[in-house]
């Protein structure tokens, strides 16, 4: 088994936290934006110098290679994300790039070559905070989103995604998607499951599916002190009934699926003047396929029936799926294997997150590692993995990527 | 009686609304905005073509005087306000200033003096859009509100009111408060009522009064696909149960009370995290004090068991009260024989909307008069109240001064 040097990756991820650090301890660093440049040039710095050729391609991807001792093999992908939520945390997604690049440098350091080449990979915009759909790169590169679309996407302030790769000199010449031998990507739980199990490994065996749709309710504003409930058209007593609604939808279906509303915008917005308008965002997912549509079709009878008590308008301006996807056997029983043999205590679970894997797990036997999160939290300055932690999922990353490597050897 | 110029009040009405007009038809003229200052020179240049006098005071109420033919006497207000809600009607508040001016006009038309001075009055901050406590000109007139603390009201922006005022040219020199023989204004509904009955012209029998809240409940951010519903602490689940239980209340004292949530913001507002904070305001009210009293201990139970059932933190970082208020008998006497006398029928209510005269109301004999809102809409664009109800209005205003100045005649 090949060990990592545990210093060179804390360092490595305490110098990308520095890049659109805040005070808490987090990072903003929104896809595109010059935070993401710095990150992006810092990683080709690294990588560079670990001797490996980059390629960036027409979607921003950044691909980092090591040649294989076979010719004509496809390579083998690890990587990650280094965009981030704003005031997100500095593990979700870096880690996974920087344990891809420990690898690589564990490789070099120990003159190990392998049969394919191995590629770190970073995906454009995982966390789709500024544009949709994503996670971006990666489902451009596994054919479900239309480059296209992806470059024309637009933010709220009116950028477009193309332009801002341009402007940030990431607009490559490649092209997007080719086969590949697999991709294996580590990353944070962001969940409390291995943590309450003192697991530090746990072996992702697929991936929830998600259905997601904004909803749009429409009534009508009136004066706060002067109109009766029952002659209001109030858009934000149906919201009210729709995340009541979620939630009972939520508790009926874990632990094997999520819904959530998080995201609500009321209009006009003021104190005195009945809620004309309210947008919000409902979040069903399920691993099973099956559960998930029967979980979306039921929110949408939530969504009707609210809308419809209270006289509103409702329109369903964007809606957002994903498929559940299981994870490839070989991957796995590679992970558990080096986890075995690294003396780590592994466990099966499902991902509730979403990841570039998913995506890629479309077109390429995939898999996914994950380490645990203090207290479950994500997409928070505060969230937190051990330093052993991180060791341990670098280390099982570089394992069974050797072993995968060599799967048919 | 005497009766108005109706086209000449119409005029005024279409002339003010071009100030701040809106696409679809209503005003955007908010408080000490570039729009408030033209409203007010408007206002000030029809004064002066009637002889008036213009006074300012210090928090910018706008005082136009004809003088009484006995000495001594203190004056008899009439009007509102011009300012508006972001997007509101052209009627809210402009109509009784511009109504009142139009009994002056008709005033010195017809040669008719009258014992007390009669001033047309423009009170600051009615609407609340940008400062508080609010109305604010009316709150300082009636030694509710300090000067000091509505002069160094800010808005969300940080402008500071005083420094508004001085920028529009509206910070005048005269003291704000004096003793008033009376005050009388007349309002659109801006409710239901009146139109419903198929009656032109509401007596206000007094105000609800008012206990709102702004709360802050502030829970934990985290990822919606990984964390389970029974380990969130999740703000918009506490929310939407806040929003239901003020919905119950009101449910339970209408049509003598009302109790609304019509504000309501989410942090961070993004949909793949669950909502770490909530702020929104719950505003009760009831023209029986006990009864609001009442109301008011039961929204605060609400809000205290939906935090404490999702172990949120609770803040309630502003509250605003504003005492129920009776009108006085004289002048609801002058305006129903004004009423019979110019054969429009009047009906009693109780008005829900906020006004200056609830604030004038505490310090000197006061009355509301109201006239129809279409469908009931107002703080709205569709805003609407017909020409004929204008009129009659305008003119029962005219006449019940003419009584109310002659009462001890």
């Amino acid at each position: 088994m090949l060990h990592i040097d545990a210093g060179r990756l804390h360092d490595s991820i305490a110098r990308m936290a520095q890049i659109g650090a805040t005070p808490a301890g987090g990072v903003t660093r929104l896809t595109l934006s010059d935070e993401d440049r710095q990150a992006r040039d810092l990683l080709a710095s690294w990588c560079r110098e670990a001797g490996l050729e980059l390629r960036v391609d027409r979607i921003g991807n950044m691909f980092a290679r090591r040649p294989g001792r076979e010719a004509g093999l496809p390579a083998i992908l690890i990587g990650s994300h280094l965009d981030s939520q704003p005031r997100g945390g500095r593990y979700d997604g870096a880690f996974g790039v920087l344990a891809a690049l420990e690898a690589v440098r564990t490789l070099n350091d120990a003159g190990t070559d392998t049969r394919h080449p191995i590629e770190i990979v970073n995906w454009t915009n995982e966390e789709a905070t500024r544009f949709r759909p994503a996670p971006t790169g990666a489902g451009v590169f596994a054919g479900r989103i239309l480059l296209e679309e992806a470059l024309a996407a637009k933010d709220e302030a009116g950028a477009v995604l193309g332009d801002e790769l341009a402007r940030i000199g990431y607009a490559g010449e490649h092209p997007v998607g080719r086969a590949i031998a697999g991709y294996l990507e580590i990353h944070i739980e962001q969940g409390p499951v291995l943590e309450a199990a003192g697991v530090p490994i746990g072996v992702v065996l697929g991936n929830f599916g998600v259905e997601a749709r904004e909803v749009r309710l429409t009534g009508s504003s009136a004066h706060i002190g002067t109109t009766p409930v029952h002659l209001r058209r109030d858009a934000l007593l149906a919201a009210a009934e729709i995340v009541q609604g979620i939630r009972r939808l939520a508790e009926a279906h874990e632990p094997h699926g999520r819904a959530t509303v998080a995201r609500l915008e009321v209009h006009p917005n003021v104190r005195a003047i009945v809620a004309e308008q309210v947008e919000l965002t409902a979040d069903c997912r399920h691993h099973d396929p099956d559960a998930l549509a029967a979980m979306s079709a039921e929110a949408l009878r939530v969504i009707e029936a609210a809308a419809s008590a209270h006289r509103l308008g409702l329109e369903i301006p964007w809606t957002w799926s994903l498929p559940a996807v299981p994870y490839h056997r070989e991957w796995l029983k590679a992970i558990r294997s080096a986890a075995d043999e690294l003396g780590h205590t592994s466990m099966d679970l499902y991902s509730g997150a979403i990841h570039d894997a998913v995506e890629v797990g479309q077109i390429a036997p995939t898999a996914l590692i994950f380490v645990p999160s203090r207290s479950g939290l994500s997409h928070h300055e505060a969230e937190y993995t051990g330093p052993e932690h991180l060791v341990a999922g670098a280390e099982v990353l570089l394992n069974a990527l050797i072993a995968y490597d060599c799967w048919s050897c």
